[in-house]
């Protein structure tokens, strides 16, 4: 089937002239997850990762994708005729690389420059002019082949309270005008749509998992313009359009958007190119002149405010209370009811949907047996995931939106019986994830700078995880949320992650990927706090948001040092605090016993 | 004196029509530390230390200067009308900022242009532009006023054989050439000495404690200038040229460089503007193009070849043997016989002395007893210093050239009774040191990831410390060399510190300073090695290059962890084993007790 839709392809990039076509995984928004009309990339090689760029030439066709996919990419490509390309593997090229080994002199580079971001376009733009070739970039050409594509979705559109987000649309416009101000802008274009529905208050159904809003932001100091309203669409109501007009919003066709762009003149406009489409920047007519900035939105709803703050720990209460159940649930049943995978992650869905104001999963469950938890974003299927028995692990990565925020939380739950290896590793996840949990640092840290507190752990044993320690997350928004994060390894030319600010929401999950046996993480998200302001300087730490127990069947003592057993019992105390008036009976002698003090 | 200095100053700038004087502290060659007839901004401000810019209006004069200084610029700027402005601190002003505040409607600020970076130019230039005002870049007004200004220096130069040097001019040279192809370009100028000095094997000692050679070098693909020659000098003799000319080098005079910069055309130059001066920039003819890069002598000066790594080794410990004995000195001796900041000093200068192809210090000791030890660069003067006696501490940071290579090296020596608190910071400084040195990472980390290693120790507790934990050294050249360092904070736009690369070697420095009371700093060189290659990468590790005793008497047991004991008994093992040969009788017995395992 995929070796048919590469062909077919092949004969359209023959008559559109292309001689090499580029198929990103993206939106016309940059978004991380794509809806269904967007996942052409899926479409064309059959690969069902969330990530992954497709390049097909006339002879070779090649997959690149990165660490996350690997195993899971390695399956599906099978029989395709696609080449899996490891990304950061030695001696495996760059996307950029590849197409510069590839395209012969002369020829064409195309691709659907609605879903390629400005900044990568220019550089195939450079790679195309060494080969004296072109590139056309406004080809879409799974149109005329991929005959069953799902339609564009407008979902039901709602706004977000002040008592939620913590601070008003019309507020949150004139911060980001005053941004353009200092950089004497005339004019904001913004297309990201987590972006969008921060500053405009407004949450959605677009992209699954995501709650925001298919729509483009061109705003001056005056004027609003959301491009957001589809054909014929009854999405947005009366009431809406009165909030919108309340605060200055002027609501136009989602459709006429890149129509709207040449008719921009005169104006100093400030974007991010590292956001916006290729087709943005080439529709702008010359008169314009482009500031290249980041989106003033991006920073500001990184630092969630005193309501969202609190809101956040209510959020994670009810999550904490979903995911606990489940546990207690699952070490109680399993081996005497038959569960899976699926089955598994279904429950803990339905225990979440008990939640106040619970809305949706924050992201796709990864709920991963034995082996599967090696393959770092495994998602089970109903029909080939694993059956869960009375050993090993069980890692659950899971998280939901609330109206009081969005969650992240992973566990690997001991099951039954593990092997010495097991428990090291198992112990050594839960050390790392501590000791950055406990970093106290001065302001004016980065991510870049805490990320070995995590990995240290894994280094002085010559082990590694192939992912970042942690990521930014949003508030009832993306789960993956810039610019915060821990990583240690920044690209060259990069600031890299930003100064962690109070407020800050990041992710603290380490992990062991043993290809063939387990696979361990464990994930709380912290909030960056201040602390103590002395002749040093202001001092900054993590408070937990997370409160769900760490399973203490998979703990090897012997490895656990004073300050573990110290940090993980004043951990569990909180837990145990927390959840203790929403248990009784069984549940709650039980939930002692989980979060009792390590000797 | 000072005072009537910066009115001749003001005297000159009215006659120059400059409104706004800038003098820092550099020679033609943006060198670290600069020769007497270099120190400007020491001759107009009165302050000694090594870093420090001194900006002179009409009305106000002030001086900018690091943390290091603080305290000793106080004290040295009293009473000389001049403001001091703690760099860094809040609500400080850069030197940028201030000018900004400064300098008024239509006028004109001035300097040297020969001793500022371009790349700081043209921020001033920025800044005169938004006045509507001027620059004047090529008035030296020392020229007039300062008239006991001591000479320019050409000392003796040798050539540094390859049983030191590892590797030949010639093939340096070809080295560099492979890079200015890989840039696309036809030149190269260099100003840095020390990066002149390792790419054509010569040293001089034209800087204090910098064994370089005042020089610049404009390099083609067939031809390399080395301005060096001092007007009727005898540095160069008929040896030398013939060195020179064999590594096809052409000798040319030093006051003929800034006549030669015009005389280039249609060249496509390689150069960094971070490094030269503003006046060669200004200098070059409108048909030149600049490529603004890091300089290829300076990455490759910092990874040291397998001959340094092995001479570098004999140089370690030749200084250590030194140090050592100076120690054992030291204890047995204080109380007992008179002694002070400086005879101390001397005495281990003596000892230095007395090592194999040991040349002179690498930088001014640093011999601080007591409240001393918390001005970080301290600098005793014989007629001022502190007598020292059997108690507190007394920390000397000091280094040496050898052939083999240069050393840096700090030990706080315990003298007698010692406070709880004293021992708490001695500990916590060696926790924090231990800690760094025993890091394990994957390759492709950098100093930003490592610096928490060591400063977390102190972050726990609230406490720090305003100085980098270690900079590079270089090979019988600069002790302070980049661009490999252990820092945290990175300059906005910066990647910071360089990735740790084997052959790199860097120093391992936390400290504390407690002003009045006491000043502490341990202080190893590390050299970066490959460690083991699995399948999460290529592991890196550091080994010692210092092998003194760390003085035990400094240590509160009680907080030392298993790990900390581990290591410093790992450590000490190695001391007494290499140093062995080398002592007897009394001071072997006490060596062995100096370097006994802790329980």
């Amino acid at each position: 089937m995929v070796r048919d839709r590469i062909e077919k392809l092949r004969e359209s990039m023959k008559a559109a002239g292309i001689d090499c076509y580029l198929i990103p995984t993206s939106d016309y928004h940059d978004s991380e997850y794509v809806s269904g009309f967007f996942q052409v990339r899926k479409y064309f090689s059959g690969f069902t990762g969330s990530a992954g760029t497709l390049v097909v030439s006339g002879k070779e066709a090649a997959l690149f994708t990165d660490g996350r996919y690997f195993i899971q990419a390695e399956k599906e490509l099978k029989d395709t005729g696609i080449t899996l390309m490891k990304m950061e593997e030695p001696g495996v090229p760059t996307v950029e690389e590849y197409l510069e080994q590839i395209l012969e002199p002369g020829q064409c580079l195309g691709f659907d420059g609605r879903v390629v971001k400005a900044q990568s376009a220019k550089e195939y733009e450079k790679i195309a002019g060494k080969k004296n070739g072109k590139m056309i970039w406004d080809k879409d050409l799974s149109e005329g082949i991929w005959e069953e594509r799902p339609a564009l979705i407008h979902t039901p559109v709602f706004v977000l309270e002040e008592c939620y987000s913590g601070e008003s649309a019309a507020s949150k416009i004139a911060r980001v005008r005053e941004k353009m101000k200092e950089e004497e802008c005339t004019m904001h274009i913004l297309t990201s749509l987590d972006d969008i529905a921060w500053l405009l208050n407004i949450r959605g159904n677009d992209v699954e998992s995501c709650p925001v809003v298919l729509s483009f932001v061109v705003m001056t100091m005056d004027k609003v313009l959301l491009f957001a309203e589809g054909e014929g669409d009854s999405v947005w109501t009366e009431e809406l359009k009165s909030y919108l007009s309340e605060n200055g919003v002027e609501l136009c066709p989602y459709d006429g958007f890149y129509d709207y762009i040449p008719q921009i003149h005169n104006e100093k406009v400030l974007l991010c190119k590292d956001r916006v489409s290729c087709r943005l920047i080439k529709g702008l007519s010359e008169d314009v002149t482009v500031i290249d900035k980041t989106n003033p939105t991006t920073p500001m709803k990184a630092v969630k405010n005193q309501v969202e703050m609190e809101n956040l720990r209510k959020a994670h209460l009810q999550d904490a209370i979903a995911v606990t159940r489940f546990m207690y649930w699952l070490k109680k049943n399993v081996g005497k009811i038959p569960m899976t995978e699926v089955s598994a992650a279904n429950y803990l869905e339905d225990l979440r949907r008990e939640g106040e104001h619970y809305i949706e999963p924050s992201f796709g469950t990864i709920s991963a047996y034995g082996a599967n938890g090696a393959i770092v974003h495994y998602s089970a299927k109903e029909d080939s995931c694993a059956e869960i028995g009375p050993e090993g692990f069980l890692m659950v990565d899971s998280g939901g939106h609330y109206l009081e925020g969005t969650t992240d939380i992973t566990r690997t739950f001991v099951l039954g019986p593990l092997t010495a290896e097991m428990k090291e590793h198992f112990t050594l996840v839960l050390k790392a994830m501590l000791n950055l949990r406990a970093s106290k640092f001065l302001y004016g840290c980065r991510g870049v700078n805490l990320d070995i507190r995590a990995r240290e752990v894994f280094w002085e044993r010559g082990l590694d995880y192939k992912h970042g320690t942690g990521h930014g997350v949003g508030y009832l928004l993306n789960v993956h949320e810039g610019p915060n994060s821990f990583r240690w390894k920044l690209p060259e030319g990069a600031v890299g992650s930003a100064v962690l600010e109070e407020g800050m929401v990041t992710t603290d999950e380490p992990g062991i990927y043993i290809e063939g046996s387990h696979g361990i993480r464990t994930e709380n998200e912290l909030l960056c706090r201040k602390g103590e302001k002395n002749a040093y300087g202001q001092f900054m730490y993590f408070e937990d948001l997370t409160y769900v127990p760490i399973d203490l069947d998979g703990i090897e003592m012997s490895m656990m040092e004073d300050k573990d057993k110290q940090w993980l019992n004043e951990y569990h105390k909180v837990v145990y605090e927390k959840l203790e008036p929403y248990f009784e009976g069984d549940e709650l002698a039980w939930l002692k016993e989980a979060t009792a003090p390590l000797k």
